[in-house]
């Protein structure tokens, strides 16, 4: 494993959490080609704000914090973002248009500003070639580092795609509800880079549910520092697939360490009339508690399932086929064909826990 | 509190259940008028299948059972379910298409034909004028009884509306995932009946919400014996008021023993620009199992409940008012003030607890 040609990383500790990490910075040789997908939460986060302002820009650096969501303090929310983002830009030598934020943490409670500048010279210093610091520095309450890997046969050199991850609340769709972070170092066309990213989010990030609740803040960016030329289309969609390779390799850490899992579930949706009935069908089981609760006491409760179904609007007819694995491994798969259609979708999700409930009574 | 005269319950241990009541009868000494209210789940039991056809019919008798949801288990489900009706209105003297029935329970299992058949000349013996037993027999996980009375002014003498609930899990709307049973002496003109039928689940059983889930088999049957007349139209505004707060009171009673629910939880939303964006509101903020963890926990977390509007679509401005009372009390108000126009609706749930997750991942 070998970072994308052109990018350098940073975490640290700045202050806003104790101990921990909780900045992290992502710096660009030159300026790379970014795509953003964001949150559809009516209240999203300053951060996500001014990231959307900037995403079609030539992107210099993306700066993130942990530990505050950067959302809803009142008037001086922009511009105490923007002020962080300016600060950042300047040091880096760039305008603050070329820099791209991303928060995660608690809702309400107003950016330590003063903190985060303060930290940021160590953290520009602190650049490097090592991943585990800045995938530390966005965790909350992850229980270990989400980072995946794939090459792909450039035309001179192998390019890499690398990618981070953080849950593990709040996990559901639209995005998500997580942060993410991907770079290459191919070059790829614009267009085509965010035709696939989208697609690479609709069947990874949009297809897990750890509670069906929606963050303020989930935000996913693709960087691309364009250093290692494809070859021709073959290449462009040996890429893609490694593009989808690594994004549902993270969605699946995300739900894997969903707050309190202690199963991981796979729910294969086929014979759907079309993707959308395939996507409801499968989130209506994976948000539905009932179904969360048999899957962690293996109790083979299927009528559950027909419930959900129904609460989506789907009927279940005689050759409806539900079948569920052995509910006491720890990898569980629920296939449930439909019999309506030729559609297949496959949603990932977590068992609903004692546990969970533990970290979420106890989180602020 | 007495029975509304031309009714008489019973409730017997008919054997679907080892020990508990199981098999419960509302009986009329003529016909009622009836109004149902059913689950818009598209997977509906078979008894819901069956009452649906029945329900504008008069009415001699609601058959109810707990302990088999009477749903999805193959071809024979309507033909079973019909023969039990069928087996009732013989020994009450009607026909089946003025019988109504109600069941709770496990999906997919076989309903117990045979046994259900062989309980019913005892369960018709057991006729009479106490409420215990059929309260009872309809209950599964509930943890106690759900009766609710109330009286009206009538021409001659006081009228009377007598209630009853079941829960206590998959209260969700649209019908909150219920049985329940409201009857009254009072004559009511069909029309009127039906309307303020409607009107009063709108604001009771379809405000309150434990875990999202939608049931197969919510069912709410209004019955009206018609032998008490009311004093013109001050006396059909009276009742109506009283149906409500008969359907309020359950529904609250239905949170209340929420399974596994420790705090009772209600949602007041002011200030929608319709009353669908006020329940949207309350149900996005009642659903979001994180909103309910932080309750449990006593956590202020009010940053979720902007997370949750959010994910409802509704935007949180400056002037937005989110109001927790002491989440360490056993009832907690949470006020929220949209401040984007003159709707308003209350919503009721409970908080997520351990207790939830061990009943529903040991329930079949």
């Amino acid at each position: 494993m070998r970072l994308p040609k052109g990018f350098l990383l940073s975490g640290i500790n700045c202050g806003i959490k104790k101990d921990k990490k909780d900045l992290g910075l992502i710096c660009c040789s030159s300026l790379a080609k970014a795509v953003g997908l964001f949150t559809t939460n009516a209240n999203p986060c300053y951060s996500v704000l001014l990231s959307k302002k900037h995403i079609n820009n030539p992107i210099k650096a993306v700066l993130t914090n942990s530990g505050n969501a950067n959302c809803c303090f009142g008037k001086n929310g922009l511009k105490d973002t923007e002020l962080v983002v300016a600060r950042t830009a300047k040091l880096l030598g760039v305008k603050k248009e070329n820099i791209l934020f991303a928060s995660t943490g608690i809702i309400g409670k107003q950016l330590p500003v003063e903190t985060i500048v303060r930290g940021l010279p160590q953290l520009v210093a602190h650049l490097g070639h090592t991943c585990d610091d800045f995938a530390s520095s966005i965790m909350t309450t992850d229980t270990f580092r989400k980072i995946s890997f794939a090459s792909c046969t450039g035309k001179t050199e192998e390019s890499v795609i690398l990618g981070f991850a953080k849950g593990a609340g709040m996990i559901a769709p639209n995005m998500a509800t997580m942060l993410s972070f991907v770079m290459t170092d191919a070059a790829i066309p614009a267009a085509y880079f965010k035709k696939i990213a989208k697609e690479a989010v609709e069947e990874s990030f949009n297809a897990v549910t750890v509670d069906g609740c929606m963050s303020t803040n989930d935000t996913i960016f693709f960087l691309s520092s364009s250093q290692i030329p494809l070859n021709g289309k073959k290449g462009l969609e040996e890429f893609s697939r490694q593009l989808k390779h690594v994004c549902l390799d993270l969605a699946k850490m995300l739900v894997r360490d969903g707050e309190g899992a202690s199963k991981f579930v796979e729910i294969r949706v086929k014979g759907a009339r079309t993707k959308k009935e395939a996507r409801q069908a499968g989130m209506f089981i994976a948000n539905s508690n009932l179904f969360k609760c048999a899957v962690y006491g293996a109790d083979p409760n299927w009528g559950r399932i027909v419930a959900a179904l129904g609460h989506a609007g789907i009927p279940v007819k005689e050759d409806t086929v539900i079948h569920l694995s052995d509910l006491h491994q720890k990898e569980i798969i629920v296939t449930v064909d439909l019999k309506r259609g030729n559609c297949a979708l496959t949603v990932y999700t977590s068992d609903l826990t004692p546990e969970y409930i533990k970290i979420n009574a106890e989180y602020s």
